[in-house]
């Protein structure tokens, strides 16, 4: 089984714990078979691996992914990186390309499409084979999942079927309704379009060389910046003749706000939490090391992290995203490919920092031209470089350094350090890399 | 007018805000004239100033309180500081030698003794010195304070008048009663006693010498430990035959949980918060430097400190100390006598905490056996000693010290600083002092 997952968004609608360079996909929020918590992007890929172990799974994401991507899926992981941000037509093009050129898949077989976040069981990745083998089977070019609607969802693009089979042609597509459209459209039979699809890789490479010359995926990623803008479904989906849609009945829930994605949690407290008897309803997901106490309150979710606190009526959970837009706010904690690091005070003229890198890790060789810093090590064990002096550092330690010298810190085992920056222009860009000699 | 404020308790009521260090008094959540914030303390302080500018105020509290005392009210305020904690009388009794012995309070002078912490207008202040000059005017040892009740409480104890008229004698007190005793009692023109009344200073102390042989305040500070655990109601008032009480309509709140408190504020906002037109009758209260958001709320409290996190409806509020008894937590800040401290970052073996000393504040001289240190400054300028070494600092420098080596920083203008704290036993109880050489 070859798979894509679009893995997009720098979703706000689940702040505090989504933010510019968190999606909501890497919340680490549901429960493993083991007790441990996984994410959105965790569990899918674990779900596609126990159902097909030898799945080959290629994630198409922009490049503020990667090292959150690797950190929880490991390295075997194929990404298809977007240089810049286009729309879905582009991005398919380009993963397509990925699995043709780097993974070298061959152009007859079926690839399948679909986004990384929806919160499904076991049964939808059985569907996602017959859809696979529908697509093999050549009777079309491409073959959707159309999802039995629940209810008549507002959000979702309506697929109708020729007829009531469990595989049949499409006879027209329907944008997002009102909720009363999307009623008659359900009396029709019509069903959810949830951005799930299966082609012969062939035929993506076929429909883009037709678009656009390029020779292959090196080529394409070079010039990447001259796609169009357009999305899959516009370019391609709503064209296509020869196209079939294949029924799913399983659950598919799309986790986009609190509301939808506390319906998911097995736990109502994720975090340090407490909440008393005269609470119904409430769930607290706290990022923060100190507890939060909720009394007498329903149907509420609270989440705290370094970025802030949400403490919102479940229902109005889905209007948060112009409100946290105001908020004008630094990153308050990210994942880089060496490990994490969080904002624990912001002054004027100085910022501090907590970094944390995996074993095996190391920074960039980077320096700053605004700002001088001074590490001191917390815990573990690694080597700093700095104007290409090696010290190796244990707990205790302390590295100075002055604006403009270079630096950076592999790390043996896990290590922790403070990282105080001091300087009067303080920012996420002044960095310059540079090769260790 | 010579002023009594009973400053005790380490309440929790009014966690996050209070903690095991932090008492109720000295939240900053009230709005001054001139619209900064002030705490109940402060606003004692400055509304006894404004009706007597010539006032002698001393606080009697407990040695944790003084740091905190000195940094809201400045060093000219009295303060009588009990060495371990006794009861409402043994407090009193040493305030009052205070007074003779410290202040040179002349003994015919009359004493208010009042809480600190109910929320009152200058309305009481005046019916204070109405007590005091009725105690100055010796028809009786002990003038009361009665406070008109506004609903059947069962958290005070009553005062039965001998009749209706401003100043009357007292028939007999009432225990803390049951609503529907209280109702009685209120309908027998019963009043609330808050704990304030007024006495000629020689009247305590006569009390104090024939219960106890004491030459003067310094000798009963030695021997505090030997006055009985007892309040001053029931070793006092209640055999008291010749007192009266004062009647008080006016306003006279006890802000003891979020829901009275959240009453008495002015702004539904104080720090960092949001809420949408969805909610109503909504408080945030937030020390922290991210944002809280709220949506959809009614009539709940949400307060965030580096202690923890509250939401709570209203009236659910005033239940939650059993909650907060639970949380095991070391205290995230604190005000000293030389500024303010906060956790940042709490790992198994090291523990960063931010430091922010006043301009001309010193620490004392000290070491620690367990744990090594290390500052780094992040602004303002001062001096720092380290074992007997002088040196002048500013942002960038990083000063370290090794378990067991004597140590102080001294702030020329503010200073802040990060301190890194690194061994295995970190304890707020490891610290020796020294004298600076």
């Amino acid at each position: 089984m070859n798979l894509i997952l679009l893995s997009g968004g720098s979703g706000k609608r689940l702040w505090p714990l989504s933010n510019n360079v968190r999606s909501k996909q890497f919340i680490q929020i549901f429960r493993r078979p083991d007790g441990s918590y996984e994410s959105m992007v965790q569990r899918v890929y674990r779900q596609i691996l126990s159902v097909d172990n030898s799945a080959s799974v290629t994630v198409a994401t922009s490049k503020t992914q990667v090292s959150a991507l690797h950190n929880q899926l490991g390295e075997n992981v194929g990404i298809s990186v977007e240089p810049c941000r286009r729309d879905t037509f582009p991005a398919i093009v380009l993963a397509s390309a990925y699995l043709a050129d780097v993974k070298h898949i061959d152009p007859e077989e079926p690839v399948i499409v679909c986004p990384v976040d929806p919160y499904v069981e076991e049964d939808y990745f059985e569907a996602l084979k017959k859809l696979s083998a529908q697509a093999a089977r050549g009777e079309s070019n491409l073959v959707l999942m159309g999802i039995q609607p629940t209810y008549p969802s507002e959000k979702y693009g309506y697929i109708i079927p020729e007829n009531d089979g469990p595989t049949a042609g499409v006879r027209t597509f329907r944008e997002k309704p009102t909720a009363d459209a999307a009623r008659e459209y359900i009396a029709e039979g019509a069903l959810w379009n949830g951005g799930v699809f299966a082609y012969k890789l062939k035929y993506v490479l076929e429909t883009a060389h037709r678009m656009m010359d390029f020779t292959d995926y090196y080529d394409l990623l070079e010039r990447y910046r001259e796609m169009p803008r357009i999305s899959f479904d516009y370019a391609v989906v709503e064209k296509e003749e020869k196209i079939q849609v294949q029924r799913f009945a399983g659950q598919w829930k799309d986790l986009g706000t609190w509301n939808t994605l506390t319906e998911a949690m097995r736990d109502s407290v994720v975090g340090q939490g407490v909440m008393n008897d005269a609470c119904s309803g409430v769930h607290i997901v706290n990022e923060l090391d100190v507890p939060v106490l909720a009394m007498g309150l329903h149907d509420v979710v609270i989440s705290a992290s370094p970025e802030g606190i949400l403490v919102s009526d479940k229902e109005q959970s889905s209007y948060i995203k112009p409100f946290v837009d105001r908020f004008e706010q630094q990153v308050m904690f990210a994942e880089k490919s060496w490990g994490s690091y969080r904002v624990m005070d912001v002054e004027p003229d100085s910022l501090t920092i907590k970094v944390t890198l995996g074993a095996g890790s190391r920074m960039n060789y980077h320096s700053h031209k605004n700002r001088d810093e001074v590490w001191v090590v917390i815990s573990g064990r690694g080597r700093t470089v700095v104007d290409g002096m090696e010290q190796n550092v244990e707990p205790g330690d302390v590295v100075t350094m002055s604006a403009g010298c270079r630096h950076t810190v592999i790390a043996e085992t896990e290590l922790k350090l403070i990282e105080v920056q001091l300087g009067e222009d303080i920012s996420v860009h002044d960095k310059q890399k540079f090769e260790l000699e």
